[in-house]
């Protein structure tokens, strides 16, 4: 897949970045930029933002503001009823200067049209929406559920379209928030990937980057749509959300079960993942974790890393498979048809959650040290979807960005400061389905698997390979590409 | 479906059964009935059982037994390679007296071809299989994979071959030791359903009925392919070996975690499921459980079986629809795949089963009462089921087999001998996979929903229901037209 990560452009500056065996084109985004959007999108006069859940606000807000001054206008189409409409107008997209209104109307009448409505809402509507469309109109996703949708019913994108993605590695809150810092601090902002999949006129590299770089986006690498999809939806069922709750919950357990209290089992576990491990992981990389411990820690971290490692990467090829094969969308359309305006149940009512505000409470009165047990369970976890993803050939900046990055600076301080399980109960339809299915395959592995045979001794190969694992040298380029904020959600 | 649970038999006495909302028909076996076996074997000189796993074995053992005396011939084919012909021949297949070949020599000279193989092989080779078919040989299968696997790829049974099915609702080890004990015990044995899927000359029921009495079932009920591919397969994952686990998984470290010693905690888990609830059921019925616990007892069943239904329920519910789409088969040859050669992990490691043998050795010194949370928990699983299978019409006769008397007289009693997790590690590939995708998915709903609110009041409505259930009835009607075995595994 090297080829699909090198690109040029006639208008932005473009770096390279070394990656294990190569290099990948990135563009290094910023506001200093902002003068050649109106070049990046020639043709472009009004942009479409379909949608106003989290992603749908943070890139209309994002657009509108990079886009100030141009005569590029931005307008949110959203479904008859939505209740989103108050919250728009509240932001200042209203139907009298014709920047809100019926979603196939304004499709119908943008030259840009991003998708941005719930997973869910595209399967069943996206035939109504490509009919709707001007001719020669863009079709831009910032998720590769679509393709992955058209393909299992043998269909596909309407020809005469340009269709591009451009992908932000975090959740629409962080897309936003982060923005907004960049307007004082240069470059802040969500790194994203973009992906050509239809360019009838030539136009679609720019125009993506374009639009990359108005989200604010550090930098912006190449994929494409099918990758972006099995790496976002495997990330979401592995490392990103539903092996950290089949982690947290388990580890709880453990730690209950060996004696220690409620709050103690909730700091080893949970707080410890949100907090000292994803704040190590996000300044200075993984093996500085284990670079953290004493002597005694780092032989609990090495002997918790060993009894991990095979299980997580068992299930992380099995999601994998299955989200190839189409067979994971499936599940999640056939969850949306059994649960139609039913809530899903919610996980948030397990006895450790009742603890999390004890837990905060004690936050500012110490530094919590890591625990070297959860430390090797979690960068087990993390370097075994690493190492899956490398071995079915995605762009390295992909693998940090869906398997590290978007974890460590976007996810995980989320669910320090609100909980694991309210973002398991809170994101997305799809990855929350994704998580359900997937977080207690994770935990009966590590209960039944992983934890029993923790005290076996240390794999010195699989440390090794650890510690002279290729992931570190790319996560260290993708990050020399941020600059440094609190990534912190208050 | 009911229209399919009546049959006449131009050979066979029939009965009727009351079921809830109607009647439907059964055939009562036993050996008086092995003088009609010729007559309903009439054009078959020849059996081909394909296969000599556990189904296999049983079935050729029983078949040739049943046989003895009659100019029908039972051969087993094997496929090349076969690890199992050394066992087949200590039994008396052999190549001299032309009762042991090759799985294709076998099946292209047999009148009614038995396949037996593992559902992967059968995926594999069926086309080999029927190509290598006599005109006019009749198919027979005991399980209804092999039509979902050929929707899924949009093909077909091969025209001009009768297509018949007979089902026992145990394990392969159950069919053939019940079936020894009907040598004493007249009626013995595991009970079958049948379907007829093609019938091009009229025999298909009464050579279908015959192979039933020839494996003794007590009784054989009516069902269709498609009704029994999808009791089966939910079942497995669900009250018969998935769901199961989860609950003893679950409830073992809820236990410990109140404080109960791993013996305890284990004594009132996996030991109570597997004996005296499994034998109350056996015995006396699902309400014999409640009703046997004193008024404390009774108030903590009714407030676990309330927590529990509804999550219970609802995996049940996607269990069903991933099975009917065909998903869930897929993933079984996605895994298939993956696996390959290598040997699913095994998860008799988990902590609870260190403690089992200590378990076994206080068998014999007292009588463990149920436990009543446990029991509320168990009951509301199987009750789910019930309730999943009955709304998607499958007969009743298919319902209180595939969800209770499966379970409590053949499944739990193997259990209570080897250990659940033995079971989960040894059953069927299909089976083991389905168990280790669904076992924790329960086990999480069990510890994150039901139980933190099992000590809400008790739903009198939802007990009511439970009380006056439909199911009873039927279950009374089935237990009478099985003979009391003792059907402990030594």
């Amino acid at each position: 897949m090297t080829s699909t990560t090198t690109y040029t452009s006639r208008l932005f500056p473009l770096d390279t970045m070394d990656v294990p065996g190569g290099t990948e084109t990135v563009l290094r985004g910023g506001r200093h930029l902002f003068p050649l959007l109106p070049q990046a999108f020639a043709g472009i006069r009004r942009i479409g933002v379909i949608g106003w859940g989290p992603q749908g606000r943070a890139q209309a807000l994002n657009l509108r503001d990079s886009l100030a001054g141009t005569d590029i206008r931005v307008a949110v189409g959203l479904r008859p009823g939505s209740s989103s409409r108050a919250d728009a107008r509240a932001h200042g997209f209203t139907e009298d200067d014709g920047t809100l209104g019926d979603w196939l109307a304004v499709a119908g009448e943008s030259d840009l049209v991003i998708l941005l409505i719930a997973d869910a809402a595209l399967a069943a509507h996206h035939q109504e929406i490509f009919a709707a469309l001007k001719p020669g109109a863009v079709i831009g996703l910032s998720h590769g559920f679509l393709l992955g949708h058209l393909r299992e019913r043998g269909g596909d994108f309407p020809p005469g379209h340009g269709v591009i993605a451009v992908c932000p590695k975090g959740m629409g809150d962080s897309v936003r928030r982060l923005y907004e810092q960049g307007a004082h601090i240069n470059g802040a902002g969500i790194n994203s990937s973009f992906a050509v999949h239809a360019d009838p006129d030539g136009r679609a590299v720019d125009l993506a980057l374009g639009w990359s770089v108005a989200l604010g986006s550090p930098y912006t690498f190449r994929t494409t749509l099918d990758s972006e999809y099995r790496s976002d939806i495997v990330g979401e069922r592995a490392i990103l959300l539903g092996a950290v709750h089949g982690i947290v919950e388990s580890l709880h357990t453990r730690y209950r079960l060996v004696g220690d209290d409620e709050v103690t089992a909730y700091e080893r576990s949970c707080e410890n993942v949100t907090g000292p491990i994803a704040r190590t992981i996000s300044r200075a990389g993984l093996r500085a974790v284990r670079e953290s411990l004493d002597a005694t820690g780092r032989d609990v971290f090495d002997r918790a890393y060993t009894a991990t490692y095979a299980p997580a990467r068992e299930i992380v090829a099995e999601i994998y498979d299955e989200v190839a094969d189409g067979t994971e969308l499936r599940s999640v359309i056939l969850a949306e048809r059994r649960l139609g305006a039913r809530p899903m149940s919610r996980i948030g009512g397990s006895p450790m959650w009742s603890v999390s505000h004890r837990v905060r409470a004690r936050r500012d009165t110490r530094d919590l040290p890591v625990d070297p047990f959860t430390a090797g369970v979690f960068v087990a976890t993390m370097t075994a979807q690493i190492d899956e993803f490398a071995e079915r050939g995605h762009p390295w900046s992909e693998i940090v960005n869906e398997s590290v990055i978007e974890a460590v600076d976007s996810l995980l301080p989320y669910m320090h400061a609100r909980d694991v399980a309210y973002m398991v109960d809170n994101c997305s339809r799809t990855a929350r389905l994704g998580a359900r299915r997937w977080g207690p395959r994770f935990h009966a592995a590590y209960e039944q698997i992983a934890y029993p045979a923790a005290d076996h001794p240390a794999d010195a190969a699989l440390l090794a390979a650890f510690a002279a694992h290729p992931v570190h040298e790319a996560l260290a380029a993708a990050a020399k590409l941020r600059p440094s904020v609190d990534i912190s959600v208050t």
